[in-house]
């Protein structure tokens, strides 16, 4: 029989988050610090929304682009807090999750040899999906001592004449790192500049700590050339519900709901229901789960002082990001002796690009307890490597 | 500001159904036999274990592939009714319906180039997801006076050495065609002896009326070179909670995961739950919807009889597909005046290929009450046309 496979999709690796988990399952008393998931259940009343529409009989397709209810709801949560005007017709997409919407985002916009500019670590899907659509990815190395932000010149630097969209993430997956207002303005500029397409995944926007979440397509021309990527995974703590959405230009959203309409159909009508609560009444709970996830950054920081394992102060989603580098081995060594030696897992660095290495990624969705053993264990494991030394 | 758009997507045209339906929704007192969409609410036991799931907290990401229960009761669904068997670790893939298996299929096998041959008249999505997956689609085109099964000779026309997959979808939609096991058997020799690969879109696969499904997966060669496809929309009325599934040989499957793993990350959650429901305690549901259909069925075609509307018997799906061409009018202005005259929808034949050209599909997913009224109106219009000829 012959090779029944593409070759493109042969030639790109699996996840590096995936792989350890497989390993950490079999582990019966391990603790996980690995899994970007909100540990809160859905907040009750979006689950009751849910229930309700279930007992009413809501079973059925809704349009591909979405309830329009939904729509609007999405609309106004977006004016409310960054400020920016959509029409709920034509400029918004209900997905499956914030990963359908750059799937279909990147399918929608490139073709063949175009060129998406994609700083790194950054989440894992971005590489893949770019491959997919038959992009090719670049990659911008961000720097620790710039916390992990996109600079001006390492942008200007990675632009080519074939440099057609820039992926921007921010509060940022794997590092926590955001963008000041004036990070991105001189950023915008360049895009703005240059011509470029910005799909920006704002999923992580509504946790923060201490500072404000700016979209970049609130700077001069550039809501035209964004698409704002969100969803209910992170902040509404709706991760199995998958439901994500897309705003943008109506030329653009069209053909993201064409290839939605074709290959996904649309999203779950229970969760889109459920949303709708999320949006009108939801917005306590997220504040009561980033005090919450604030507490745990807060502790998790302090240990990483107390240890002495170096590590910027993140401002964003729920991730820090501590350099090993002076282990001297491999994140991926690192994280593979700690979760022998203590039963703890964590994300090697390399698992979210090349300049990840020598990070580790730890996630604070976890309870205080969790964290509180496992950072014990991480501690006994650093001593221990540090007295070898 | 330059073009935002993939060449490619925008020469994909929107779907043909759409279109039309975007005028019935303006109508309020039409009546619409043109949604491929059970009439049913999903049965309460289904939704039940969805809400049950909902009030336990199961709101978080399942694995990848999806919960394992689920695929163990689909390898035993399967077996129950295909006769094969599956491996629920490694052949199975729960998917955001039947819509996004076809499309990871796809793009899990093409390369540039790769020739995909697709029977028509056919589902709407077959010949975007091709191109999307940088495929060649290769039309073939079926006969009314084979009953639109598709024929052997056929095949072997259309095969070139680039040539890589057939797309089979019986029961089919639009036309409501099965094909015989004597059909299959001499369509898999040819596939097995020209090494091509199969993907088998059976998610009518439940629905058929004095005949059994067989999948062309059962044929000796054939399990290890086809991709089946189903899902719970059809059989068990629920297509807001998107769920299908795709089963073959682990080294496509593994693939199709990985595309899945990063463009969509895993089906909903709460419809996984409730899809174990429709399948341990579900069949009796649907055999009593697909008695349902099959009352119309029969209603209908004695009305086709009466009107003397040429349509040949259809054994499964819930669709008929009649001939227009005595009118001598394209189906789309057919359709189109119908409506406007009688506010009777139904989908031109067009719509699924050239070859449905001079058909109108009529789905049966409405009640008898529905399809009473709605005939009425179209004798009255034909009557009106016959008149005039």
């Amino acid at each position: 029989m012959r090779n029944p496979l593409s070759d493109r999709i042969v030639e790109i690796q699996p996840s590096g988050i995936r792989k350890f988990f497989d390993i950490v399952n079999e582990m019966p008393d391990a603790i996980s610090l690995g899994v970007g998931e909100p540990d809160f259940d859905t907040p009750w009343h979006i689950r009751e929304e849910g229930i309700y529409s279930l007992e009413r009989g809501r079973t059925y397709y809704t349009s591909n682009a979405g309830l329009m209810e939904l729509r609007e709801e999405i609309v106004n949560y977006t004016k409310r807090h960054l400020g920016l005007t959509y029409d709920p017709k034509s400029e918004v997409i209900i997905t499956v999750g914030g990963s359908e919407a750059i799937d279909i985002a990147l399918r929608a916009m490139l073709n063949p040899g175009d060129e998406v500019i994609m700083p790194e670590p950054c989440y894992v899907s971005y590489l893949p999906c770019i491959k997919l659509a038959n992009g090719v990815p670049v990659s911008i190395e961000l720097k620790e001592e710039d916390e992990f932000r996109l600079q001006k010149d390492q942008l200007l630097n990675a632009i080519t004449d074939k440099t057609k969209v820039l992926i921007l993430s921010y509060p940022n997956n794997p590092t926590g790192a955001i963008m000041t207002k004036e990070d991105l303005k001189a950023i915008a500029e360049v895009v703005v500049e240059k011509d470029l397409f910005v799909i920006s995944d704002e999923i992580y926007s509504a946790l923060t700590y201490g500072a404000q979440h700016t979209s970049i397509a609130s700077f001069p021309g550039m809501q035209e050339r964004t698409i704002v990527i969100n969803g209910f995974s992170k902040a509404f703590a709706m991760t199995g519900w998958r439901l994500g959405y897309a705003l943008g230009p109506k030329i653009i959203l069209e053909q993201m709901t064409k290839i939605h309409q074709f290959c996904i159909m649309a999203a779950p009508t229970t969760s889109q229901y459920a949303a709708i609560s999320a949006l009108k009444n939801g917005e306590d709970d997220v504040e009561e789960m980033r005090k919450s996830y604030n507490l745990r950054r807060n502790y998790l920081m302090s240990a990483m002082r107390r240890m002495k394992l170096q590590c910027f102060e993140p401002y964003g989603a729920f991730y820090i990001f501590p350099c090993i580098k002076e282990f001297g081995m491999t994140s991926e060594e690192f994280a593979t002796k700690l979760l022998q030696q203590e039963k703890v897992a964590v994300v090697p660095g390399s698992a979210f690009g090349e300049c990840g290495e020598g990070f580790i990624r730890i996630s604070y969705a976890y309870s205080i307890e969790e964290l509180k053993e496992a950072l014990l264990r991480v501690e006994r494991f650093i001593d221990t490597l540090r007295k070898k030394a």
